[in-house]
């Protein structure tokens, strides 16, 4: 069996959310590269419910940090990765739209740690009023549901990863109901870097 | 900028459902690695919701392929990866244990295919039958939320990626609901591996 590549490790490890970014631009070549990842997600019986809003436009990223408090963070470029529920699956397999874009979101975020950029995921589902007000900015329809804004940029300051590893929290074989773990872990800085 | 590493690539694009799995085991090191990629997703206001539940016992596998009709797949390990209530945000944060735990499920994926790895996200959540099921046999209470099942193990025949790039839902700037976009791509086979 092949060992996991010292690459791909320290991209998975060392992804870490970044909240200052230099004013250096991304060029449109890198989101497209970034886009590729998120497209390569898993999605339930291939329903592929996942859509992107890029923005690299400068007066479209100082609306959204002046309306949107959660995402005031000034970054060179933005992808909204939103699920559009005319194409997403109905019924009781409705909510795998949330799976499927956070599988995308997560790739993405990887893919651009692998790069050497810093990266961020700013939430927006579940909360209602923030979805409506990044549908109201990007002339988003009732039906499509942003799931998450990644801001992409190079960062300030290296980002260092950190294992949040909890071994209380992995059992073996079958649950144990009676395990005792309502304390997190303190994250190891640095431990995969 | 550093450009993406061509491993980190490969194991993105190349991740792909693996239904048929040898009978070779996977080490306990090997899974404990893959937990150490799960750990290192995003998790909103670090909540750290998730539990991960480790099956490589061959009688609790059987049990879970003769119980679980969408998991009818033989492979030589399985990791559950669940969020607890208990321990999740409350109120209308509630739902993000399903970004958190679709991001570590993701990590796991990517990790494992990295390692020339087969694997293979069964969806459990949303679907409450299927949730029932996976505690019943696992002896979870009903605080844990089991999202998902990864199969893992050495795949049959070689897992080839594809691209599923759709330029259609890729927006720049903004929204544009005049788009038209019902179809769905069709997957170039073989495009990043």
């Amino acid at each position: 069996m092949g060992e996991i590549t010292l690459e791909t490790r320290k991209a998975i490890f060392n992804r870490r959310s970044c909240r200052e970014y230099t004013e250096e631009k991304i060029s449109r070549e890198v989101l497209e590269e970034i886009l590729h990842a998120a497209f390569s997600a898993p999605t339930a019986v291939n329903a592929q419910p996942w859509e992107f809003v890029v923005i690299d436009d400068e007066s479209i990223l100082a609306k959204l940090r002046s309306k949107l408090p959660f995402a005031n963070y000034k970054a060179p470029a933005a992808i909204v990765v939103c699920g559009n529920s005319n194409i997403g699956l109905k019924g009781q397999d409705k909510d795998l739209w949330i799976c499927d874009c956070s599988a995308a979101m997560e790739n993405m975020l990887i893919c651009a740690t692998d790069m050497g950029l810093g990266s961020l995921w700013c939430g927006i589902f579940p909360i209602g009023s923030r979805m409506q007000q990044v549908r109201d900015i990007l002339k988003m329809p009732k039906n499509v549901n942003p799931l998450g804004m990644m801001y992409v940029g190079h960062p300030v300051n290296p980002v260092i990863g950190r294992s949040r590893y909890n071994e209380k929290v992995v059992y073996w074989q079958q649950y144990d109901p009676d395990r005792k773990h309502r304390k997190k872990d303190k994250p190891v800085v640095g431990h995969y870097s």
